[in-house]
């Protein structure tokens, strides 16, 4: 076993490689209808249209932004004193909040009183707050009073990725601006299975989703470094990235630039899901740094508080760790209530029995007691603790199946049934909910899955991990469960938890982050384009069109991960040249079919007709032209 | 551009990474009603279950093998001689055959009479062969006469991957045997859109299936080295692997290196897919080697021989192009017969209008000579070459959308319905045929591929690449076609043509050629469990119950991917003991969520009662004994 030397904070610096902007990309803000409203996109600048090929403009595209001001050169990082609290004004002028003395948890003011920790711990300035006695802060609770936040309006510009600009940007850009701007935002219609898509996303829009539970927006008042971000059906599919270091590895340092690095690549929330040493400072730290919600699954902490020994939790020692994560800043807890006791013996004749560790240490404690789950019995309480900070439940799914062989069996199906009741009793407090699902299940099996879930929970969002469609490839699980994560988010998924190829096998690294990233950023993608939300074919529009006129340098950009195409481009071409060659490393300079169709359509232009005219007439001396004009089409460059 | 040092023959030697058999598999061989036809398996063997959690033997797992000889021991393996000869006594003792003189094509007369190829040549000792005048010698001709042949029967004993044999070891495994049997191939029900899958292929059923024109068998006459498989809806999903150089890069070294690479990992079929020089040289090395089938597109090499001038091609240029590759033994040419004059202007509003090289190729020549296509005008000739050699039909997409913004369009579907009827030309000739699909189409739009093309073609296989099911993720590209490969295969399509990361960016080296393989295995063995293919769960449960049981060696062996399974464990793990332990890394030694499973178990048993009726009986006193027997579970090893 790895043993890291302890972590120090005068030692913290940033990942330089989570700091660069990405190629061609600059930081764009949106402001709303107050100036501190500014909504931060990635807008990615494209060569024209050589000249050969008509020589059109190619306005910028602009992309969804989730590494926060990292990638922003007028921002100061410095991981030592966290991003700017850019929420803390809308939460104060909500008047429904008090700042605490310190830490209200008595595990919270251990640590701060621990010397020893002193070299590692964040310092942080601010206090925690808390809501006013009585008062809830959920933005469920503003929504349903008809209040629309800062923090809406935020979303509601933030999800339509300043689309219309865009389409303006076209149809300004010369004589055939309006035919290029149909064409470039032309998109197939969508099957959304009873999704509610709008065309335009309106703050309105964003607070009656919310309010009716069919969106969330994790928002604790202690994080106010967030950027708002929504979690719904009818919004962009989102993707999770989880984190976390073990007994056995990694260092507060490493988990802070694994979340940098997973935010970079597109990760809409970040799961630390720490099991290891110092996860109360790791968690401030990483916190303190996170422009995007931070989930955690709290009985893993509950748990080392007794030492491993399930059977030691109780209720107060896991509200003192709720309290303490709250107080924190933690937007959403996975929190395993459906666990019940009479639920854990249906586990019994699985394959692979509870797979799920929070489930496991429930069911341990449940059977050691033999009492029905403190969790379930004090459902309540939480949703007090949980409104007092706005932190959303991710009610989870401590019993999903861990191989296909347990997929859809009645144990994780009587969960989701109790999933679906306490969301109603969460709904009634006002609190925020969205509901986990599988785990491991076979495609046909997917829909089912969607289905029971809209069913129970009345539409609360989904929040799925995977699922892994087939048990046979440890080392690819990023794959297996890509392709059931596009399906299910296909269906209705509103945030996909991505699975990386170490899955089954050991802690991600930076690498297996990414790989695990980009694969749910594919999935969430083409489950938008399956869906029909509006808007979403643009970016593909845009990088298809660049690859047929061989803008290599545009093509590498407007993906998802311009490092690795540019990267795998260069292994066969690497001179600059050839990235302004109109044949690629496939063909050879000799024969490109792309290049042949430019022809073909070059011809026909050029002729003065188009193609299907000029075969109707039956030209024949087109042909006799097209071979005289001379045959070798394809110069070398 | 690298420049490769010209490739030798004498220096020829297999790579011995693709020798070396997969850990602790063995080549299993099941002979059928002759001596002569063994089928080759690899079996897979596990260790019993730990003492500890019941003791159960694990008998051994079958999988299906494409790696031919090369990963058997007793197998002597110099690529210089290529692999033995296995079908040529069934072929010769068929009757219908002759030996020719030497090779009857000019070109390859010409290759074979030039002096300054010798170093560089195969050094093929046998004579080509033809049907003698008259016959016809496909499997589609036999089956329609009701000949079962040995390549049938064979085919028929693979696709049935020894389960009988493997369920009779689970019931003769102990007193639980029985139970044992039903738990590990136990499967849940399939949705297969109309698929005829029975519960155990016969040799009459393979028969039935390719006189249908529902399945293929490719095995032309003069590939006698080829182990017989087949493609169809109603068999194994199966996948190919693409390989082939360019002007700009690889060797024949490299070449036959990526074929043996390929089916090592799973590759049913590889096609050859080169445009440099020397394509008939590499191809000649291919074949010999090559234990699968091995696919061309012609028209490629028919390009080179007019100096890439598509204009200047001819029928008979062509012709003698089939002749030539069929002489060699090329078990199935993609003919893009569809690409049709009329077709060809319907391409003119497309993003990227025509992508596929053949068919750009071909709507250049139709454009240039303002005629129709020479491959729909002498498609009957096509077929009676093909027929004397039996190669079988891989009817080409040529105006597959190469985007999705194309996807679906008249373009395309207009091609589609052209090869529908064309299959029914093939058919006729008793040749055999699948159809080739997209491309690039986003999720919601795959089915009314599949859905058309069973409606044109009549159940001819359905052949596709990907297809991609977004645009956005250059580098990424075996993911968003890995996706929508699971989809259409289990919508129906019978193979699936890989998609390797490199694709849109430059030419595949051997580990993009493993990615893409495993992707696309995953993708295949996906859509066999989502259709309910009989058997295709055991592979699963079995890995699902060593994953379960910690026997970490299993679990790796049996995956896809041993070696990247075992990389990735001992990352973080590195020591033999950890392979041994009851947890992994990303839990650490104090905490496991399948070990606290094992543990309720366990403990139920112990106490002589299943948990369920204990729990309806309320003892409580359960509870106390659990927490007496002592509270730590997890002992470190």
């Amino acid at each position: 076993m790895k043993v890291k030397p302890a972590f120090k904070a005068e030692s913290a610096t940033v990942d330089q490689a989570a700091i660069t902007p990405l190629p061609r990309s600059r930081k764009v803000y949106v402001t709303g209808s107050r100036p501190d409203i500014r909504v931060p996109f990635r807008e990615i600048d494209q060569d024209d249209t050589p000249t050969a090929f008509g020589g059109e403009p190619n306005p910028p595209i602009t992309v969804y932004d989730t590494s926060g001001p990292y990638t922003d050169p007028d921002a100061t990082i410095n991981i030592r004193q966290g991003l700017p609290a850019l929420r803390a004004r809308w939460i104060d002028e909500r008047g429904d909040t008090q700042e605490l003395p310190g830490p209200t948890s008595a595990f919270g003011r251990e640590r701060l009183a621990d010397p020893t920790l002193d070299a590692m711990r964040f310092e942080l300035r601010r206090k925690p707050r808390r809501a006013r006695p009585g008062a809830n802060v959920t933005q469920m609770h503003y929504a349903r009073r008809g209040i629309i936040t800062p923090e809406m309006e935020f979303v509601a510009i933030r999800e339509n990725l300043r689309r219309e600009e865009y389409l303006e940007s076209l149809r300004a850009s010369g004589p055939d601006g309006e035919k290029l701007a149909r064409r470039l935002t032309r998109q197939h219609p969508g099957q959304s299975f009873g999704a509610s898509i709008p065309e335009r996303i309106t703050p309105e829009f964003v607070r009656d989703e919310i309010a009716r539970g069919r969106a969330i927006l994790p928002a604790n008042i202690n994080h106010p470094e967030s950027e708002p971000m929504i979690i719904g059906r009818n919004f962009l599919v989102k993707i999770n990235a989880n984190i976390g270091n073990s007994a056995l590895g990694s260092s507060i340092a490493e988990e802070v630039e694994k979340m940098t690095w997973a935010i970079r690549w597109g990760g809409d929330t970040v799961m630390d899901l720490s099991t290891g040493k110092n996860i109360h400072e790791t968690r401030e730290w990483i916190l303190r740094n996170s422009p995007v919600p931070i989930g955690t699954v709290p009985i893993y902490q509950a748990l080392e508080k007794v030492d491993g020994k399930a059977e030691e939790l109780t209720w107060e020692i896991f509200r003192d760790t709720l309290i303490e994560q709250a107080e924190q800043g933690v937007d959403y807890f996975t929190i395993h209530a459906g666990v019940r006791l009479p639920f854990i013996p249906l586990t019994a004749d699985r394959m692979t029995g509870i797979v799920s560790r929070g489930g496991s240490i429930m069911a341990k404690w449940c059977l050691a007691h033999h009492r029905e789950s403190f969790i379930y019995e004090h459902f309540e309480d939480i949703c007090e603790i949980m409104k007092a900070y706005d932190v959303a439940f991710s009610l989870g799914d401590g019993l999903r199946p861990g191989s296909t062989y347990d997929a859809n069996d009645e144990a994780q199906f009587a969960e989701l049934r109790t999933l679906g009741e306490l969301t109603q009793v969460a709904w009634r407090h006002d609190v925020q909910v969205m509901v986990e699902g599988p785990g491991h299940v076979p495609m046909q099996m997917i829909r089912e899955n969607m289905e029971l879930q809209l069913e129970h929970c009345k539409e609360a969002p989904f929040y799925t991990l995977g699922p892994l469609t087939t048990d046979i490839a440890p080392g690819h699980d990023h794959i297996t469960s890509g392709i059931g994560a596009a399906l299910i988010g296909w269906y209705g998924t509103a945030m996909l938890c991505y699975v990386t190829p170490k899955e089954h096998l050991g802690l991600p690294n930076k690498k297996d982050v990414k790989d695990g990233i980009i694969t749910y950023k594919i999935a969430a993608h083409a489950a938008d384009l399956a869906k029909g939300h509006p808007g979403a074919a643009i970016r593909d529009n845009a990088l298809s069109k660049a690859r047929f006129e061989f803008r290599w340098e545009d093509q590498f950009n407007l993906g998802l991960d311009p490092d690795t195409a540019r990267e795998f481009h260069d292994e066969t071409l690497p001179k600059q040249s050839m990235k302004l060659a109109h044949f690629c490393s496939m063909c050879g300079p000799h024969f490109c079919s792309m290049k042949i169709t430019q022809d073909v359509r070059e011809y026909a232009a050029r002729q003065g007709l188009d193609e299907n005219a000029a075969l109707q007439r039956g030209m024949q001396e087109k042909a006799v032209e097209f071979v005289q004009r001379g045959s070798r089409l394809y110069h070398e460059t």
